[in-house]
């Protein structure tokens, strides 16, 4: 079972790398394989930089185990308490150059969408700015209910369609001109992307707290990044479109 | 007894503004003051941007009280359990432009200097990169034993003594000429102050989950940063002594 996913995954890590590292005329993915001393744990973590699209990308594979179940994963389900268990997952990263690239886009026709979508808007939600941390996507864990053969399909095809979805929008967009405005936005926006790691992602708490690798982890942080006291956003710019409409939830599709 | 405590801060907190405001050639601090809609807290946040001197600064004063004392201000004193509160303090934040001006150094001669240099080293500790934030300090919270009014004068006196210590490294540093390296170096730095402000920083974290206001909690966060996949910090560079050496908790004096 655990063979099957890893191995999916590994090869979902490199068609992505590969798709995106071709779009890319100056950089492209390096790779490093790592693992933990105690042998409890190992990936292989592809970041690019500098690229001519993403200023920051990565697509890191990681494989854990432990004895016990971490709190976090036993909260909801208590009949896990002190099972021994394995964790494996990709995780994506992109701060691309452009500010009209899109860093999290990825909608997927399924009678399913309705409940992700809306998973998506709670979770990516900033408590303390009561604002939302981006404008649309997908979010899931712990799927069980439908038996590990259903989940797993699911997975691949969220996962393989991930290309197609997210491809032809940075075709389309990582050659419009921007203003210097513009850009200034983007980095100020890449700081509630951060504030919203570093404070409520309950993937990077997790494995930061269970001493992962810690440059795998944050690798996420972005490239550049600015904080503004009170960032100025001009009444009725597109900037004060993007905070005052694409960051509310809504039905989109 | 607040009285008395609010009026020293904020005269302290005047001087502060006044002192390096008229340091700096570019820039002054502005003032903002504010409070909550339900009459629970209010302050005065005063930040400088763009300076000649800081690239961003604040100098915050804060009062707020509640009904029931706050679970990280009882968990160490269980007695206090239930109890009304009022907390207010002034909080100092500075990003120079320069690198080779410090942004947290406040040595103070006394007997309880030992005591508090160490609390501060296993304070700003990063656990998830086993890295000391910073080079020294003074860090304490909580000070009962003595009585309020001998706290109060040792507040005040390390209070009144920050101007009189900083200011002169300030003037020495501010005009000291440096290379892109190490303006580089210090924007990786502060990726540091911002990774243990958002995850680690009781303070912060408190404020933030009280329902403060977070663009004065905020205020705090570097005007640039950058991350870096695993920054390269050459061998036997300055770099590299900053931080086998200097990172280490050691005895200054």
């Amino acid at each position: 079972m655990i063979e099957q996913v890893e191995k999916y995954l590994l090869s979902l890590q490199n068609d992505i790398c590969e798709e995106f590292g071709a779009l890319d005329s100056k950089s492209n993915f390096d790779k490093d394989v790592w693992q933990r001393n105690d042998g409890r744990g190992r990936g292989i973590t592809r970041v690019i930089s500098d690229g001519s699209l993403f200023e920051k990308g990565g697509v890191n594979f990681s494989i854990i185990s432990g004895e016990k179940m971490p709190k976090s994963a036993t909260e909801l389900r208590p009949e896990l308490e002190g099972r021994k268990y394995t964790a494996l997952g990709i995780s994506l990263v992109f701060h691309p150059q452009n500010p009209f690239v899109p860093t999290t886009c990825k909608p997927f026709g399924k009678s399913v969408y309705e409940k992700y979508k809306k998973w998506c808007d709670d979770y990516f939600y900033l408590n303390h700015r009561d604002e939302q941390r981006g404008v649309g996507g997908l979010f899931f864990d712990d799927l069980n209910e439908e038996g590990f053969d259903t989940c797993f399909e699911f997975m691949k095809s969220v996962g393989s369609h991930f290309c197609e979805a997210y491809k032809p929008i940075v075709l389309k967009r990582q050659g419009m001109s921007f203003t210097e405005k513009q850009r200034e936005f983007q980095l100020f926006r890449r700081g509630r992307y951060v504030e919203f790691n570093l404070i409520q992602d309950r993937g990077t708490l997790f494995g930061l707290q269970s001493g992962g690798r810690t440059e795998s982890i944050l690798m996420s942080l972005p490239p550049l990044v600015k904080w503004t006291y009170q960032y100025n956003i001009e009444p009725n710019s597109e900037e004060e479109k993007l905070t005052s409409y694409f960051l509310k939830p809504r039905n989109w599709i």
